[in-house]
């Protein structure tokens, strides 16, 4: 079943899970991956066109932000241009695109309006992605027509008051009726895009289950809900600091009587669809990113291109220039990440969720630090609202938190790795899923399983798949790959099962392993460029020169760190301080004048 | 002349200058200084008092916002503390506080709303500071008293359209009348704060002056300006990301008709008069952002102490703990620069411009970067308004813009450096101010004053300034203050004067300067508090150690880096990158799909 990565994790070829054990394959990302066909590309060039001349001709970014929701003229615009079911098969009323296709699409509503594009990403991209994934045969007739046409809105409803990364915990209710017709679904969801707007919910909920044991337990499953069946009731739109045309809402579901075949993707399932769906569609809001970093860099390049101070263009200065680099290398590496990831799966690759997980990450960041940089380049001027760049800002405050933080989905992706390289995956597929679930257990099991012996090189060479100018990056992954294999083995033979709660060392494990899969992603892309003598191939060369030499030497670091003792004192230190200011509700230093 | 710190470089007792030498010249801040009287002390504490309370009842950041400028009660509330003349003197009709009071009231202006904080800043801190330190007896007699009790209120003007960083281009102009009794001045200035609201300004113009040579040429001189003079207008308020309850807006002048007894700090020396007001008010940013810090602070604790995900609170988390963790490190840096500092300048320190700088970047990050992490912790919630911290955060974006762009400033922190390391001081004045001014030549006749020999130690111990249990934390620091005398002495050999332009360079030398005066001031902080045997000595000890701990190593990085010719490569490449960005008018690699 291709939407349950995790089933196929003993044979994956996933490039970063691999890594953690010290291994390198390059299969998913050397050659540069591409899944188009010529005729495939040629039909996104002509959606690409139209599209591009809406987003600056129809719609109206300030205009949606001051209204709070999309224009009139701009959602029907949207609708004409087949943007509410982009990647509905054409058969159902969609564009049927592929990923890699609404990748690029979504690069274009990324560069002009991340409030439109979450709430376009929030209706096709979770809202109801998990029928196009998981719905049977009639769900999907049922429903993906009107919600490709956007005649229906749709919202994907997980998180609750008391329920954000902790997906597992959530507690709205779902008790199939004594006639077996239907569910009688209960509780409260908060913070929901498109929730106050939509028609069609997905929706995750307990229900009763009876385990291999014969006993009843509660599993999460998910349901298709239509506002129609009543009951559903949602609340106003919430104040936030961007992505205001938007709508975030919560959304109430009391005794509402879910038809039986609204159950999604089987039962006791739902937490698998829950992972699936947002996997599934991370690679979206890499693209889009990397369309706002675009977006922004060109108001830097304009602005540092025309200022005059201290009698010269300040695109002459390092300091500018060094920003503008910064720029430049971040958005190549999200835009590569983004295009290998759609690009595999498109390719059927099964395994991608860490690789999706480390694009979100990147991309967030990266297109954060971007636009404040862009920002500061442009002094004054940055911090107006007439120059559009503070509201990228404010709109792009959320793409660290939402679709799991990017400080859980570090975790995830450390201890995912961690654990495969224990050699133990199949029955962790729970734990995997939960930073927190049993992997302590297990791991304790497969201490002999380590055969790594430290400052064995895993002895493979890119050479033949790196282009030769790049010889000495390529030699910098193969170097850090080893460095890993040998820094995660002698992390788990140190800590054994602890090492799950070790979030200091997990986080610098995770920060390397991003740094890796970015120095991946451009090698690839700049041996790709300088292969064909693209115009832009000695600028690609220089920008995965300059980005391997940095992440490798943090890389570097990152590992050395937590094998050192003074850095250990640090982070025991860094767990008392921490206590200290929320034992005592705030800082706890004495204040010099101590009051 | 107090004001005129430039003018007693020779035997500074700076810490970060005499650093730069290789030299550890403790004197300004261990012991952790102190300039307060208890009487003053006391009188402060009266003060501080009912002005939490107003803060903490009266004033409304929300409503404020929303109105765009302060509500009136609060206006009226705030007179009446006192707080629109808080450092005239009594007799001139103000409160009469000394730097270090001054910083502890804004602490609390800081903590409850920056808005407020700059519209009282830009009035007292820039608007009228420099009638404060460089008007004539009658100057202020005539303007103190309204002005100190908010009957009038005072806005700075420098920034023009076509000059930010490089004040020194401004086009303003003031021409004296053919009888001597008044300067007609004509110009444009913009993004001036209270610029709609003031009735005085402080406004700088080129004034036509006869130079030692004879010569006719274009000076800077600062004038007081009155609304009432006539032919001065202001444009509406700008739209801004964030302080919107602080009023920005363009000041015109047309042919105003300024008295000649309103030249204020003598003709010619406006450049002077406006980098003393500048430099004299970074002490409040940093001691309002330390409050800013403070505030959120609070909010981070209680989310983590009471938010359960995964079956536990989320204070017990590493990812968590690490980021409270490093948010007071840097409020207790922040802190300590902010309350050294104040002392300092009680103290009658006369070269403080080195540590103003460094305060101001330090807080002005520290706060961004601690307000960001306190929204992380709140998840979700962090972006909703009603939280109240994306608010916050949208003020802090303008603290490293305005008063100096931090990158501005760490090229004058390393500029200045240098240029004391060379020895050449005095006639080095106007360069010192611009980061671009004729170093060049000057550093060319020094290059025989270079007398360091690498390696060799300062041989300074901070034995017995620093307590004992903090040993290894100051055995850090002199070790890190003989990196940089040997790092600025090869750098200085090896560019010469060319040094100036190495804007690659100078960032890393800033950088490692501002974690070193960071490192200084904890020390001292952190002594002071084991010495006195407070109850969070302990807790200190470890912010300082950790704090010492990473910065070290951030310090011998950068000076590492400076000297490696892998950086000095990877600083060549990101010229290029930039250069063909900005020649592209944006990003240049080509895209994966070609379009
Ligand atoms: C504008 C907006 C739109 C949204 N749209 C949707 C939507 O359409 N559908 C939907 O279902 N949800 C939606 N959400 C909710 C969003 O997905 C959650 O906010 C997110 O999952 C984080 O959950 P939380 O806010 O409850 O934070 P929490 O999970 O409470 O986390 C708080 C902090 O604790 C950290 N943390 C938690 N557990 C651990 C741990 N074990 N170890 C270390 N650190 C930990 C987190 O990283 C974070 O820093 C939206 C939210 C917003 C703000
Ligand atoms: C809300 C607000 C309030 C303000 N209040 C006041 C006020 O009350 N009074 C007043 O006079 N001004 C005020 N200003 C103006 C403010 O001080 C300027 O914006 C600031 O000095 C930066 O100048 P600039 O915006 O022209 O940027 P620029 O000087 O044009 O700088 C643009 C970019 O180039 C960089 N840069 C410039 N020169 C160099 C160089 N030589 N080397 C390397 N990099 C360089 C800068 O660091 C920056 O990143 C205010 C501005 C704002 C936004």
């Amino acid at each position: 079943r291709a939407g349950y990565s995790s089933d196929v994790e003993m044979e994956s070829t996933s490039f970063v899970r691999n890594i953690f054990n010290g291994q390198l394959v390059p299969d998913n990302v050397f050659p540069f991956p591409s899944a188009l066909t010529e005729e495939e590309t040629q039909s996104l060039r002509a959606l690409l066109d139209p599209c591009t001349r809406f987003f600056e001709e129809v719609n109206n970014p300030a205009a949606n932000e001051k209204l709070e929701s999309i224009e009139e003229a701009t959602l029907a615009g949207l609708k004409d241009l087949g943007a509410f079911g982009l990647q509905v098969p054409e058969e159902l009323g969609g564009t049927g695109l592929k990923n890699s296709q609404y990748a690029r699409i979504v690069e274009v509503v990324g560069l002009h309006d991340l409030g439109v594009g979450i709430s376009l990403g929030a209706h096709q991209s979770i809202g109801f992605k998990g029928i196009l994934l998981f719905g049977t045969p009639s769900q999907k007739e049922k429903y993906l027509p009107k919600l490709a046409s956007g005649e229906t809105v749709a919202a994907f409803c997980l998180t609750e008051p008391a329920s954000g990364s902790d997906a597992a915990s959530i507690r709205t209710v779902a008790d199939l009726s004594p006639c077996g017709k239907f569910y009688t679904l209960n509780g409260e969801k908060i913070w929901i895009s498109n929730g106050g707007i939509a028609e069609i919910f997905t929706v995750f909920a307990k229900t009763p289950i009876k385990v291999e044991t014969g006993e009843m337990k509660e599993r999460i499953s998910a349901f298709i809900v239509e506002r129609a069946f009543g009951g559903v009731t949602s609340g106003p739109p919430e104040k936030k600091m961007g992505i205001k045309c938007s709508n975030t809402a919560e959304v109430h579901f009391d005794n509402v009587k879910v038809p039986a075949e609204n159950l999604l993707g089987g039962l006791g399932k739902g937490f698998k669809v829950a992972m699936n769906i947002l996997n599934n569609g991370r690679f979206g809001m890499a693209s889009a990113l990397a369309g706002t970093m675009r977006g922004v860099i060109i108001k830097a390049a304009d602005h540092a291109a025309n200022r005059t101070q201290f009698g010269d263009k300040i695109s002459n200065y390092g300091a500018i220039q060094e920003k503008i680099a910064r720029m430049a290398m971040l958005h190549y590496v999200t835009e590569s990440m983004a295009y290998v990831l759609s690009a595999n799966m498109d390719m059927k690759v099964t395994d991608y969720k860490l690789e999706a997980a480390i694009s979100k990450i990147f991309a967030s960041e990266a297109a954060w630090h971007v636009t404040d940089e862009v920002i500061q380049v442009l002094g004054g001027m940055g911090y107006m609202q007439e120059a559009g760049i503070e509201k990228i800002m404010r709109d792009l405050r959320i793409f660290r938190i939402f679709e799991g933080t990017n400080d859980i989905l570090r975790l995830f992706v450390a201890l995912t790795g961690v654990q495969y390289a224990g050699g133990c995956l199949k029955n962790l597929q729970k734990s995997i899923m939960s930073p927190l679930g049993n992997v302590r257990a297990i791991l304790s099991e497969i201490g002999w399983r380590m055969k790594r012996k430290v400052g064995i090189s895993s002895g493979f060479s890119l050479r033949g798949l790196v282009h030769s100018d790049l010889d000495s990056s390529a030699v910098q992954l193969t170097k850090a790959v080893d460095l890993l294999g040998e820094a995660v083995e002698s992390l788990l033979l140190k800590f054994g099962t602890r090492l799950t709660d070790k979030q200091f060392h997990l986080k610098r494990v995770a920060d390397a392993v991003i740094d890796m899969y970015a120095m991946a992603v451009v090698l690839s892309r700049a041996s790709r460029a300088l292969s064909l003598k693209l115009a832009s191939a000695e600028h690609e060369k220089l920008l995965c020169w300059t980005w391997c030499h940095e992440a490798y030497e943090r890389v570097k670091a990152n590992l050395r760190a937590v094998k050192s003792s003074t850095w250990n004192q640090s982070c025991s230190n860094m767990k008392l301080i921490s206590h200290a200011v929320v034992q005592n509700k705030g800082v706890y230093a004495t204040h010099p004048f101590g009051f």
